[in-house]
């Protein structure tokens, strides 16, 4: 899984006598996971994607749910758990005392082993008050990923004004976040007035026919302005990573 | 299936000596239809909803085809024939000379019975040019129902500008008609901006999870904006019917 | 947004000296909202499409309920929240003591700024007792947008006599919303007698294979009979919008 | 696979050395086919089922058709093939000069092995000219099977004056096929009138969200009215093999 | 509605000067129905399909299942309440002290008005344990109609010799209910075996793919065994009554 | 349903009088099975199929499950109860002490009638810790149907180097059951690494567009490495016999 | 990707100078693939999974099918083309002159680098003479791969007797693949009656409700026996690779 | 449409005298486009997006197709024309000879209007031969928007090791554009072991249960890899113009 540069260095160290083979076996080899019992931890993922391990809370114990944020904490990692209850926040809180938790992103984070600096510029727009808990999740998740990101909610397109009058602060993002249930037409508007790339997230808000988001996920699949990019029903959190890693684009 | 009014008159005519039992149930019974074998004509339509019957082209064959244009003709009703291939109209134009293609919508009408004055003001608009055909049935429809219409086409989400340059000449309209494929979003930017009834018309324009116009027509019913109603994909012949029976309204 | 007629006026008072540069653009750009925070109230949704912003409340904390009614009703707007529980209409009751709940349309009204006559005729047909609340959910909204309105309910086509006895009454309405779920049958029933324009509303009831309401939403939207217009499953608000829509052309 | 009075039977013979154990063994479990190599043709369905196979032609070749009529033909077993195209009917007709084809009904049948009388009465109703196909391989099949067959074509509930009217002729039959597309209303309306079973048979006329004729069978899967039954979409063939069966019974 | 032998009678009764126009108006419109408020019971049902109104309980009040029980008895018309909860049955038995509950098929029934003698045979099958509430509904719907009916339930494919054992069992009913979850496959390998009208009830039992039903209900809609006809997902009342309706032919 | 080697044989017994024609007849009738009135136990199914019957225990009452599990355990057969929740196995241990509960694979177990050595080697793989009850469940069946069977659990591709590191340890089992929700990419990842057979198990793990596992479904279906085969969403029980199945062979 | 074994020989012996580093890396690096431009062939896959790259003709131009061809048949490899016409066949054996067309199959091959003897058995069934072509691909394939293979078609569930007279063949195979269209139940019944692993192939064939083969293959995973494993609609060469795979087994 | 601060210097000027109000109405009302009857083109597109109007052939007539080239091309700006056949092609070329056409792409362009250097890295992998249309369309697109653009082409997660060798070359990509159909796991193998944002493409790819692609959509869509975004089935013209825009970013 190693990088040709980084082998041809062992196998040079090898060869000079300076690392036994048994050593370069076992770095070739090094489970980099910490192993729980129930859950195998990807201590590597931060360094390979710049995204460390996230904890996704539903159907999670409490003890599990603390033992992967030490477990990330204690490698120095950024600890996110998402779709978290109140009343998992306030167990976890027990044994972390540190914890905080997101009310309206549904989030639970630890304090960042470092202050960082948010850099960049990120927008989440969001059409209806009740999409907001997914724009909050893209939007906590864009920030807590180092992206300075700006919230602009219940911009929908039944009252275009409200969206049109916000264009000079939209134009001032980098990358995007559109947010939106129903017929899902708020991301090909907005795509079609701006030349950032944007990225759609179809929530379940909606009856009937909107299918549990599905009809809001197909309309921004088959949008009419090229170059908007979907991610899952009401997946935030996907979106806010997509956003933190193009707005650390130089 | 008639009126309490019209029966009441007919009983007191029989109980008055003045129709016989066996002409009133005779007139109980009448169907009005023209059977031609392989099907029979609804010549009463016209009169119970305001629309005659319209012969629907494909999978007909040209015998059939002109044969219920002429029942229909020779009722004095007005002949529309929806989805005709230029072969099928150059086969019946041998029949009924009079007979006139429209090719934008895929139609065929032969002449009124009587010069009809168009009434009110219908606007049809759709969003790219694959959606013409549609908008075209549509509004042909309207017009050979006695609406005015004005006709709206390439004005598209993508390009707010086209609309919003728009939107004085769509505010004269009294219904109007939007035809979109793709994600189906005109519709609600539009009834967003006004406050006549709009009728939705999903095309199966676009490609992979479009899925032959599914994901418009979903978009469409779950429509932030309230009181747009929908009709089935690429279905301009209902909208136009719908639109010109609301357009009638004094 | 607005019509050029009224940018030429707005234009010239600047060229005339009457109007300051930054006053018209504050003009331009004033957002017709109220910004309550979790909310932007679009108060001029009335004067643009001629219906109030409406709460929806399922998922809405009563507060906010309450917040976003006071908002419209300080703009003197009519104030209506849909699918209410009892509950939040208990809870809401203590902070606005004149609203007034809607049992079987499960809706909040605030009284009007000032009475209202009812005009034209809106009838409300539904096929079986189950889809009363949606076919009340319609009524009322006719209502409350001024339409006088019409009930006939469970006139389902079991026994087509129930609605055939009825058809004198259905023929004086301008506009006709039928509701019904199962396999969705009535509105084409209803349609092939009269003239006037046909709102259908599948509902979600019936089990198995009705899909929660997509086999009747499936059949209204192929009926035989031109012309019908449909919206969402339990979507009685969206009709009632556009059956007053269409009950106000003159 | 045979019954225990058989069993009892056979066993008793072979007891009292009347059958070999050998020839018992034959009998028992002699294959009721013909093993034509492509095909194993089940020779027994005919006794066990009172429907003997049936051929299929869609996809088979010529000999491979007029082997097996040859086979069924030869077990003086009626003969039918349905979905026949005129060119297969031509090339079937070359070596079997007796076939006969239906072309409203796509169907080759052979000269039934001796005369039938045609018993009970089964009524097919269909809505539009376009289900007459599928009408017509209903009809045929429980004509084939022995039923006397009533067609009533183009009677859709756009027009219910057609069907009212012919409803004593319809109340004559002791099952009723009904066949319908678009939206599937017409068994709901017909099985609402009568006492007689009603089998109901969805088709794929239609076009958008009619989805080749799901639409209509979940209309009718759906109905309001108990007791309706359903074969697969545009199946007349299996509709009328059900009416035969039940038109038998005495 | 009515049949034309009727219609001429009361013609010549209204020429003869016997009946009244006014009364003969009357009688041509009476709606054979009773009022109830929130339901129009429909007491000519039973005249017409041989199936009285029958009372969905699930979303209804215990109110209104006694009123429409007590109006349908009042009519001396048989009374079956479907799918109702034990606590359901409790509080109607307050009211109705006769009613008698059937714990397996979830119904309530009142007495009939009159012995009534069961006749022909009715065979209902089901595949496992799981499906026996679908298979009792049917059942006690098709013996509440008069059908005299045989239960064989627990015999499914995954041990084919439970229902070759019961072959002779299954051979002497004249219309036999064949009622099955998961894949769906038990009615074709019955009417494999048989000459009797088969219907397939396809149950919601299974899990994943089994989509509640959906993948039961194609299975039969597919079956390879002809003349099957099917009902909807959990349909046993549907099916009971379809099968007394087939039942009763002589 | 024997075999014809057994049927001659007792032909022969028969023929030779060493076995009364009503003896035989008992025997080709004897049905294999324990009715237990609301159930038929296939008491053959083990020997048939090498696997006996299971009890599902959703749905079931608790008298039902040890009824059920007696009947099994009387015949010698290993009893096995899935998806049996907490409270019921602590209501079944009043009744069948001897009882086990597995936790993670939500199972009941009665002890085996006699000891079992497992033999071979079946490797259960999955993707993610919310996988584990699935993976438990089919690591569970394969043991208790006698293969020695090894877990590797959270081995997911969005960490390569997890399964990379276990590739020996994989490379030893004759065959591999692979667990998944979300994407399901991880049985095409390792069937592309290995020659033993895989069998995918698609999870119910996921949200939004994962629609209940059919995504998972999906992917394993249309895997890019041929010889994947695929069972139900969730269905780890199935797998289970599957691979014991397999991993039986010699 | 490679074993540790593997690796720590190759350490082993760059550590004692007898594999200069940079041939080393170049082991470790070796594409085990021939790029022919537009394809990079997997030389890998055959020592890897047991089975070489396959060559699936659709889509593909007669030039490419023949360089993959000889490029597998260069290394010494097994050729398998699948999918392939008449017309491809022909224009290949202009160039691969050995090349052996199976059209019942619609697959090409080419001569064995050795000649291979078939062991173990796997047994191939089918419902219906359509379902042949998939049957015979998966018995084709499973015999390249090096099985023993019985083939047993037409034996579908409408005439059960067909496959219980080959029950004894049946109960030879080692593995069994069932190939069935429609209602998809044959897997079912002969899983019932075995203990060797079962395949289940769904087919696209069937109309109206089969959804070109999804409702055989929702029946299939969800089948009442347990332990059938299944591959993608008319996925016939999967089912061979599965079936040989575990024929394999020792 | 504008923002406030043009609006601002506009309102400056016609209060300053410097602009006509009636000049100043018709820059606010100016449409940017160009009507060629049959459709409007968006001159102001690639101001307001960075991306021209592109010309979607299929469908479309030659004369239409060279009427919007040249209107582009008029106004300088790069010409684009997506799934165009050979045959239009040819035809095009006939009026604008300086045409080229992108065989592997299905694709038409003209010559920019001035050079334009490439810049940043776009990788473009694809999982096997058949996805190399889409992978060109987009890979081409990205290109045309300017962005130096590399291929890496049948690296599909059968065979791992292609992919893993090529790892030092990805990571060189500031964005990854990922094309798979089948199950398309290859993106999220892709994201596992990248930093940069990674776009999915599903294809259509895949027979039986792939449903023409939406099984690769459904599983991107639910990767385990957080931050993949994904455009609709077969879009490789969309995932160009998202990869160009991410990849403008400095």
């Amino acid at each position: 899984m190693d990088q040709p540069h980084d082998l041809k260095m062992l196998l040079e160290q090898v060869a000079g006598g300076k690392l036994a083979p048994d050593d370069a076996l076992r770095r070739l080899q090094t489970p980099a996971e910490d192993d729980l019992g129930f859950a195998r931890v990807d201590l590597a993922r931060q360094k390979r994607c710049r995204v460390p391990e996230v904890i996704y809370c539903p159907g999670k114990t409490v003890p599990q749910i603390v033992a992967v944020m030490r477990a990330l904490h204690a490698a120095r990692q950024p600890v996110l758990g998402t779709r978290a209850t109140p009343e998992q926040y306030q167990a976890v809180q027990r044994d972390l005392p540190d914890a905080v938790y997101h009310e309206a992103a549904r989030a639970i984070t630890l304090p960042l082993p470092a202050p960082v600096e948010l850099t960049g510029q990120v927008a989440v727009v969001c059409a209806g008050t009740s999409d907001i808990p997914v724009a909050e999740e893209a939007a906590l998740t864009s920030e807590w990923l180092g992206a300075r990101t700006d919230r602009m909610y219940d911009v929908g397109v039944a009252g275009l004004h409200r969206l049109v009058n916000r264009l000079d602060q939209l134009r001032r993002a980098r990358v995007v976040v559109v947010v939106a249930g129903m017929e899902g037409a708020l991301p090909s508007v907005v795509a079609g007035l701006l030349e950032a790339p944007v990225i759609a997230v179809p929530t379940s808000i909606g009856y009937g026919a909107s299918l549990q988001g599905v009809a809001a996920l197909l309309a921004m699949l088959n949008s009419c302005v090229p170059g908007i990019t979907v991610v899952n029903i009401d997946n935030g959190f996907g979106a806010g990573v997509a956003a933190a890693a193009i707005n650390r684009l130089k």
